[in-house]
C-alpha cells in the first residue's frame, strides 16, 4: 500500500517503545505525561454527567455545532475570565483535547515547507503534528525563564515563520515559566514582525504557591495590536480529566472560522456528551476545590522529588525546581566522571526498576543528549523517594 | 493572515447557509442528516455512564491508547461478529465519529493530486474532507442498486485511484443499496486492480423489514485477496447517539498502524469517557431492543413519506422507496411543465414552511440540479404529511 508523502518525515512517538517496557513488574515510572487518576473528582463528574443527561438529553447526545456546545463555551468564557482573559463564548471553539487545537492550527496554517518556530525542547506530539502538515521546525532555545527572546527575535527575522509555538507556563518538558518581562517582549515581537504566537497552556492552573505571570493572552490588552496575533489553547486534561478530551482555542475571528471549517471535516464536533458533562461540572462550582487539591498534592510531590534528586544525584544532575506543572527537566553534568548520556542512563535506570524519558526526542533540531524529563505526577512521595534512590544507584 | 494552500479548494458546507433558515418559526424540516433525539435511550446511557465511572473510573477519565479503549474494542468486535464480520479487537481502532475515520484515511493515504473515486452523489463532508488533503475526486454514477460497477471499473482503469469510497448500504444521500451481485463484483474489482475500497457503513443497521445484503467486509471471505484491500467504517451515531462521537475503522494492519499514528497527532485518542460509556452500553445487552425500536419508527416514517410524496407530487417527482437509512433521494421530472430545478424549489419550499436539501452539493463533479434529499428521521408522521403537502403546494 502506498501512503501519503506527508508521512515520510514522521514516525510514531519515539518514546512509545520505552513505554512498552513500563509493564515490567515493580517499575517506578516517572516517564508519563499524565495526571494522577487518583485525583480525578469521579463523584463530581458522575453528578455532572447525570445532570447533563437529565436536563439536556438532546443536547448531550445529539449532533452539535462544530464550534462547540454553547453552555460549555459560556462556562469556558467565564473560566478564562477568572484567569484574566476577556473572551466572548463565540470567541473560542471547543476542541477534542488541546492536541486537536494543534492539529487544526497545522491544517489551517501550514503549507508544505512553511517554517514554524518551537521551543527547544518542546512537546513531542507538537513536533510530529506540525511535521505531518509539512512544517519545517526551527528551535528557539529555552532557559529557566522560558524562551530566550533575543534569540527568538533573531530567528523570527531570519525565518519569517508561519507562527511561533510556545508553552510559556510550566512548559513540557522544560518545566520553565516565561518571565513577565519576556512575556511582554514576546507580544511586542509579535506586533513588530506581524507574527502569530500560539500559546499552549495546559499547565498554567497547576501552580505551587505563587501563581505564574498572566498568560500571553491575558497580557494582550497591554500591547496594542497583539490580540489579533495571539492564539491561546486551553485544556481540562491536566486539571480535571484527560478522558473527557475537552480543550479549547481562542483565536482571531478569521483564523477561528477557518479552524472551525477544518474541524467540521476532522470530527464534526467534540463529543457533546463530554462537553455537556464538562459544562455541568464547571457550573457546579467544584472546580476551585479540585484545583486547590491537585495543586497541593503535586506541590508536595515536586518538593519531594527535588529534595531526593539533590540528595541522591548531587552535582551529577542540574535542574531548576519547577513552580508548577508536572515535570522536572534535568541535565546530566558528567560531574565526577559520571554518565552524561541520558539514553544510556535510561536503559540502566530501567534495569534498576525506574523509568524516565530521555530528552533528545523533545528537540525539533540539535538535541541535547544529556537532558531528561521526570514526571512527579503519578507516584506518591514514598515511591518518588524510592525511585530517585534507584536513579542514584543507576548513575 | 495567510492560510495553508490546502484550504483553497474547500469551503464551509454549502448547506450550512440553508440550515441558518431553519430557525424560522413553524418550519417543517426534512433537511437534517441526524437521527431523532426522542429515540435516544437516555436511561440506558445514563446507567452505562454511571457504571463506567463506578467500575473503571481510571479507564474512563484518564488518557487512553490511541487505538481505543480495549473493553470497547472487544464489544465492537462482538458487535461486528453479529453482522457477519470476523475481526479481532486489535483489528479495529476507535475513531471520533466515523468522520474522523475519513479524515485519517485522507491524512494517511492522499497526497496532493491523488485521485479518489466516490459515488455521485456522495456524503457532503467526504468530498470536503478528502479535498482538504489534496484529493482529486472522480464521481462514479449510482442507480437504485448502488454504484454502477461497469462504470466503476472503467474509472478505476482510467484513473488508478488511491482508493474508492462507497456507502453501499442505504447511501447518503442516495438511499440506494448495492445489490449482492454488485458487492461481489466490487470485491473482485478491488483484487483485479489492487484498489483499496473504503466501505462507510453508518446506516446498515437501520433496515426496514428485510436486512440488506452483508457488508463488503462480511463478504471478503468469498473473494480471496479482498480482505487486504477493504476498509470498513462503522458508527454508533445513527443507531445510538451521535453525541458520543464513537466510530470505528477496520483495515489492513499496515494501514491501521499508519492511521493510528496520524490519530495520535490529531486528538491523541477518542474520549475514554464516551468509549467506556459505549462499552458498558453494548455490554448491557440493550442494543438489540434499541435497534428494533429505531427500525420500527423510521420504517413507519419512511412509508408515510413515500405515500405522501406520491399523493402530493405525483409524476413531478421520481424516487426509489428506501429499504432503510434516513433518506429519500428524489429527482424532479419536470412533468406537466413543473419545476425541475431543486435550488429554486428549495427556496419556494422554505417560503411555504418546509425545508429539504438540494442535491447538487452532493456531487463531486457534474451535479444533477434536479435532485434533492429528504430526511424522514426527525418528523413524526403527522408532520411528514403536513410537510409533504406544503412541498406539493410549493411545486
Amino acid at each position: 500500500m502506498q501512503f501519503a508523502t506527508r508521512l515520510d518525515n514522521v514516525e510514531t512517538s519515539a518514546i512509545r517503545e520505552l513505554f512498552k517496557l513500563l509493564g515490567k513488574p515493580g517499575i517506578i515510572s516517572f516517564a508519563g505525561g499524565f495526571p494522577d487518576s487518583a485525583m480525578f473528582d469521579v463523584e463530581g463528574l458522575r453528578e455532572a454527567s447525570s445532570k447533563a443527561l437529565a436536563e439536556e438529553p438532546g443536547g448531550a447526545l445529539q449532533y452539535g455545532a462544530t464550534e462547540g456546545y454553547d453552555p460549555l463555551r459560556a462556562q469556558l468564557s467565564a473560566f478564562m475570565k477568572g484567569k484574566g482573559v476577556e473572551v466572548d463564548p463565540a470567541g473560542l471553539i471547543v476542541t477534542t483535547g488541546s492536541q486537536q487545537a494543534l492539529d487544526l492550527l497545522g491544517k489551517t496554517l501550514v503549507s508544505r515547507g512553511d517554517k514554524v518556530i518551537v521551543e527547544g525542547p518542546t512537546f513531542l506530539a507538537t513536533i510530529q503534528c506540525f511535521r505531518l502538515y509539512g512544517a519545517h521546525l526551527i528551535s528557539a532555545p529555552v532557559d529557566a525563564e522560558g524562551v530566550q527572546v533575543d534569540r527568538l527575535e533573531a530567528l523570527i527575522a531570519e525565518h519569517q515563520p508561519k507562527f511561533v509555538y510556545l508553552i510559556p507556563t510550566f512548559g513540557n518538558p522544560s518545566g520553565a515559566t516565561l518571565s513577565l518581562e519576556r512575556r511582554r517582549k514576546v507580544l511586542e515581537l509579535a506586533v513588530k514582525h506581524g507574527t502569530v504566537i500560539v500559546e499552549d497552556d495546559p499547565y498554567g492552573d497547576l501552580y505551587f504557591g505563587k501563581a505564574p505571570p498572566p498568560s500571553l493572552m491575558a497580557l494582550t490588552p497591554e500591547v496594542p495590536g497583539s490580540r489579533e496575533l495571539v492564539v491561546h489553547c486551553g485544556s481540562l486534561s491536566k486539571v480535571l480529566s484527560p478522558g473527557l478530551r475537552i480543550g479549547w482555542m481562542i483565536a482571531p475571528a478569521e483564523l477561528l472560522a477557518k479552524a472551525t471549517m477544518c474541524k467540521q471535516f476532522s470530527d464534526a464536533h467534540t463529543s457533546t456528551f463530554a462537553q455537556a458533562t464538562a459544562a455541568q461540572y464547571l457550573k457546579s462550582g467544584r472546580m476551585p476545590d479540585t484545583l486547590a487539591h491537585v495543586r497541593k498534592v503535586y506541590a508536595e510531590r515536586a518538593a519531594a522529588m527535588g529534595a531526593a534528586l539533590k540528595r541522591e544525584l548531587g552535582d551529577a544532575i542540574a535542574f531548576t525546581q519547577p513552580g508548577g506543572g508536572l515535570f522536572f527537566w534535568a541535565r546530566l553534568t558528567g560531574a565526577g566522571g559520571k554518565l552524561a548520556d541520558a539514553n544510556v542512563f535510561a536503559q540502566r535506570a530501567i534495569e534498576k526498576g525506574v523509568a524516565f524519558v530521555p530528552g533528545a526526542p523533545f528537540y525539533a533540531e540539535k538535541p541535547d543528549l544529556a537532558t531528561l524529563r521526570l514526571s512527579f505526577a503519578t507516584a506518591n512521595i514514598e515511591k518518588i523517594e524510592e525511585g530517585i534512590q534507584r536513579l542514584g544507584a543507576a548513575l
